[in-house]
């Protein structure tokens, strides 16, 4: 987690850009250049995709450290989609971002082998030549498979410097119909695997004094953001729902100890600055950033 | 569900053929020809893989209702390797065969949708048209985050004729750690999440008495199986663990009553029947016949 807390660090923002594109938050000049270039095909709804999240890259990546595509609105249009999603990591580590795949990734063995070395490592081609399919930094995960499911996660992290994290505390409201039950032992099902994760860590901190192994936790539940960051205080938190999902900065500030210990996510806000406040089109990268300034003050404020 | 379970009843095979395509599993004289196209690339090896998954497929259309491709197999060569994932579906819907693409998605509202309409239904383009981006019949899903995440998928289900499986017990040793864990209410967790299902499938229950919401239970765990088989009779299972994983047909056949309730996943036995039996290369889909009919027979003759 060094790498992702060093640019936090250096850029005073403990924030992420989510880039959740959809077709509707993107300029119709955009849709109508891929249009005219492809068609009304999946390839130039990648392509739009593809061009709207390298201006907000550009726009941001000298104030926010990192971004965090959602994998599910680039799956949407298929190999184009993946494609889209490819580029956009490799521009995103070409100015320097964090890049955070957010998939949910769960399954054991062999299986979860071939998702660490997709997203984190190396896939192997033919006669052990080897190449990074993906070349993020960090995944989310489900963790209810259990140990088969973070062990190799774990090893690649260690050899790739990369990190993951596991959803704990989910930010939507149904998140209470497993997360919250209570186990005999006293614990909620999300605190049990919050256990797991420090566990899971405790081998792999650095000189934050951060694991490896982070979490996710909502901005929407302020209570156990603030029991989390004292039960768990080797565990760094990714926090989505901050903004449109009606997260404040006052809430997440429970998840920070010495302004450090989380990074909070914002996708909608940021991406649909533009439609917001009402502005031309043309300017939508320079709203971005300007809302992700608003942000990292909004957040630093209440630290 | 009543789809694949009609297929399931002509044949008189409640089997499904997983194909998790390692570059290790295909013969050489397949990977050469790759090579020799596309040089030493993700796309030969997607290639590759495509070319050995639509002969097991032509091999085994005629005796096997369904195939279950595992997603990390394809993205672990990128974009290349989920254009190989469209064509290897689109030739097993070609062949009449029921897709189950085995991703384990999560996630939450709009994004939920995303994946849904990716897998499930259509992708909107520009102007309100629609594509399928994969076009499978049913998908692999957590539930970690409760209904937030299941309800886009009973709509869509609901909508086009498709059903999804959750995780309710993996056939993975550490299943345990999360899954058995008891609530105060006395039962386990897993427990929990297969009423859950039946609760989710209740208004979608088909004409063989089996609702759209499946679930995954490891043939390595025969006691779950059966007890489930009681507990949750509305819901169809969807079996891995047998072979390889070390499930016998003994243990599987609890999950089914009256011949019907349950099909039961074969990926590396049936894909690499050509080297366990030191056989011709050229015979790989031949053995995999073979093979994936021996299953069909140890399967029902427990029964």
């Amino acid at each position: 987690m060094d790498r992702l807390i060093e640019k936090i660090v250096k850029m005073s923002n403990p924030s992420v850009v989510g880039l959740d594109p959809k077709l509707e938050y993107i300029p119709d000049y955009i849709k109508k250049m891929s249009m005219d270039l492809f068609g009304n095909t999946p390839k130039a709804a990648a392509h739009a995709i593809f061009r709207f999240n390298m201006q907000i890259i550009d726009a941001v990546c000298d104030v926010v450290p990192a971004v965090k595509p959602q994998m599910a609105c680039y799956e949407l249009y298929g190999s184009w989609g993946i494609r889209a999603l490819e580029k956009t990591i490799s521009h995103a580590k070409q100015k320097g971002m964090y890049v955070i795949v957010d998939g949910k990734r769960n399954d054991i063995g062999p299986t979860m082998e071939a998702y660490c070395q997709a997203y984190l490592g190396d896939s192997e081609l033919f006669l052990n030549e080897k190449y990074s399919a993906f070349g993020s930094d960090s995944l989310t995960v489900n963790a209810y498979l259990g140990s088969d499911c973070i062990n190799p996660l774990l090893k690649k992290c260690g050899e790739c410097d990369k990190s993951i994290f596991i959803l704990l505390k989910t930010s939507n409201l149904s998140s209470k119909e497993i997360q919250d039950e209570k186990l005999i032992s006293g614990e909620t099902i999300c605190e049990r695997v919050g256990k797991m994760c420090e566990e899971w860590g405790k081998n792999c901190i650095g000189k934050y004094g951060y694991s490896r192994v982070g979490a996710v936790v909502g901005a929407t539940y302020p209570k156990e953001l603030k029991n989390f960051r004292q039960q768990f205080p080797h565990t760094f938190f990714l926090i989505p729902g901050y903004g449109a999902q009606g997260g404040k900065a006052e809430d997440v500030a429970f998840a920070f100890k010495d302004g450090l210990g989380a990074i909070v996510n914002s996708s909608r806000s940021i991406l649909c600055a533009w439609k917001k406040n009402d502005c031309l089109p043309e300017k939508f990268a320079v709203e971005a950033r300007m809302e992700a300034l608003r942000m990292k003050d909004d957040i630093i404020s209440k630290l």
